[in-house]
């Protein structure tokens, strides 16, 4: 991943996004943001070179790097076959899925919560998803460098295996006519978020085995869905502490 | 308050933020921001007007309006005395105290928050504490329009009127010995959210009645205020449903 403008660039560094190397545009203008771009990158211990800006122009994805660029080490994903060897046999293990969730901060925020709950994994498809963005690592406050991330090409057939796997799979949605405090929100559970526009598309919500919703008494709203994970998944931790699992 | 910026103004006319007007400067380039702008302006009935620029820099109070600016209407804050009378004699009533959070896009998610789950207030103090800006219109998503904010000069006086009129303050940290769901979250409640570098201050914390934590199970993290302040608010909920209050 390519991360272009000093502003993504400096967001990138502060968050501890892994980067190869930061790229200036020689005879680049000093400025402050440029500034603590050289800063950040000494900070983070970020190999940091200056070049022609023809460099920049070849490397860039967007044509938007305004003389400064980063390169990303690629994301390391985890398989669902390392989670599956892992949490083997254990009587109680949360994954969360998110079924084509697009903010890059939304991603990161989900993903702060897993780590914070003790889930396993966050499983997300490889298309129409967020992006492992500045955002996302920003959002996540660290929390990206310790939780598995998986990325699958098909929800729906993960979902399948994690079945087979012994897992319940929960769909969370506000149509649900189950709340969360009456379903069997623990054990060994996929939580699955739906999108911030649309929701759960129809066929993941036929791969669930039950749909539940967070009750609501306000008159417009409904959560994030980072805030919706965070409520569902300490829902699912205060059960399993409760049975002792 | 005043909003400076294409990018600025095009937020808080996407997120409802009441205003009274936008200046464009006159001769202003015609670009796909300032198209958006206008569009925006016109989807959301809010009056625009192309003036002169020297009117623009006597309005702006950071002269960053970049040729677009919007005023805004004066938000209407909530007396805690209306807060009080309205709230008067029942068993159940949330009020979530923020103690010094300055994010703006925290303090529009806890707003969320608490319309969802049908708190009665937010209580802020007027210094040193998030501004009802465009991003908080933006993370509250609506809710600002329907959520009491209680803006306080000094909040741990505030505190001791509520417990005078009946509410439990609890305060949330990480160093509480209680957990979650072994504290009485429920009846009538104030949940006090500490900031997001320093936590609750010394005398707020002196100010509460008990203090409690969100178990963590992970390595590195907390969550965000919001998030956590969603969690606890929907263990209050689900304790008022579960008891019927």
């Amino acid at each position: 991943m390519i991360i272009e403008g000093k502003n993504a660039v400096i967001e990138a560094l502060r968050a501890s996004m892994p980067l190869e190397r930061v790229l200036i545009a020689e005879a680049s203008k000093p400025d402050r943001a440029l500034d603590e771009v050289r800063r950040a990158a000494g900070a983070a211990r970020v190999r940091l070179d200056v070049v022609p800006r023809r460099e920049l122009d070849r490397v860039s994805e967007r044509g938007a790097h305004q003389g400064v660029l980063a390169v990303a080490r690629p994301f390391s994903f985890t398989g669902l076959d390392r989670v599956l060897a892992a949490t083997e046999g254990r009587a109680s293990s949360l994954l969360i899925a998110l079924d084509h969730v697009t903010d890059p901060g939304n991603l990161g925020a989900v993903v702060r919560t897993a780590e914070v709950v003790g889930a396993d994994a966050v499983i997300v498809p490889s298309r129409r998803s967020a992006g492992v963005t500045p955002a996302a690592w920003k959002a996540a406050a660290g929390a990206l460098a310790h939780v598995a991330l998986v990325q699958e090409t098909n929800l729906v057939r993960s979902l399948k295996r994690l079945k087979d796997a012994g897992y319940w799979v929960a769909g969370a949605t506000e149509h649900a006519d189950q709340v969360a405090w009456d379903a069997p929100l623990e054990g060994r559970l996929v939580l699955v978020m739906g999108s911030e526009g649309e929701g759960l598309s129809r066929l993941t919500k036929e791969e669930c085995d039950f749909l539940v919703r967070l009750p609501q008494a306000g008159r417009v709203g409904s959560l994030n869905v980072a805030q919706a994970a965070t409520a569902l998944a300490y829902e699912w931790m205060r059960r399993t502490q409760m049975s002792g699992a």
